[in-house]
């Protein structure tokens, strides 16, 4: 049976959004699958125009201004977190949009980046994932 | 043997211990075993009369009014903390407390909610909980 | 197969960072492996000069001081960061640094403590700890 990570991503920060991607798309390149399910914080950061525009807050209280931050990961070949997702997908990795927050918020589907997302689903849907996978994670 | 979740709560935020308690309910529901271990802010939670006042601030950067995420959770059928955490409990999952944070924050089994929480316990006790789960969290 | 833990540390927040130690020193003391990934905030932590003086911001919020934490902490024999760390090393923890923060916030070996890293390295290397882990965590 082929191993699997599952990340439920909850918080919208750019550093954690990061990191989630990261590790998925790391799982995908060692052969293991790889789910993520988006909720809360984490999901509204798949509404159309809000991947790689959001704040980079956080980073910047480190004394590093965005613009700066930009050009190191950039040098560094670190990817935007567009690319990260698009990579995610084609890779195989399958992305999961929490339905209870969209009611809560209010967001459709035609808010969201329907051309990412593979299944709209409940808390049922990411245990059976989580339930199988060897890495587990709530970021 | 049966399968397990176990869940660290360490976050007193309104959204993450929500979702905290939707995995945790949704493992019982597939018939999985649930420990949650609260520890630091999330322990802080368990404190009589905290559970459902707590800050929704987070939310509130969001541009909702808390009586709007208060209506819409009503009209999503999303249940109260309370509620959760009373389902949790009813249905066989396992409330371990901190007890060094206890000690640390000045907190006594008088200030918390004595009647959900099964377990006073240190991280020797988690441990032993997690190492035997499928799905082990932070959140 | 000796079991293993294998935590992310990617927040920088004292409160965190004690509860990633603790779980770790605990998961040692059962006779499992463990190993730590430092990453982003968690990374900077790692710099020289940064383990005990960091920010007890957080707490502080609770109302207690800082003088009053420190003093509780004592009282209640809670370790200080800087020895749980030495602790978890000496035991036999495996701590790993991420090589792509160090590059993106231009951080140098010689500006973290080179003493308590294991490892520099990418998330392949997490993957391949966590993928043996029993239990997985990101803090």
């Amino acid at each position: 049976m082929t191993e699997k990570a599952t990340i439920v991503v909850e918080s919208g920060d750019f550093d954690k959004l990061y990191s989630a991607l990261i590790i998925a798309n790391g799982a995908l390149a060692m052969g293991m699958e790889a789910s993520m399910f988006f909720t809360f914080f984490g999901l509204l950061r798949l509404k159309k125009g809000q991947l790689d525009k959001g704040p980079l807050s956080r980073m910047h209280f480190l004394g590093l201004g965005k613009w700066m931050i930009r050009r190191r990961m950039k040098k560094a070949n670190a990817a935007s977190l567009e690319r990260m997702l698009a990579d995610f997908v084609e890779l195989g990795g399958k992305i999961m949009a929490c339905d209870m927050t969209m009611e809560i918020m209010g967001v459709t589907k035609e808010d969201l980046r329907d051309d990412l997302i593979s299944d709209y689903c409940a808390v049922g849907s990411y245990i059976q994932e989580a339930r199988g996978s060897t890495i587990t994670l709530f970021i």
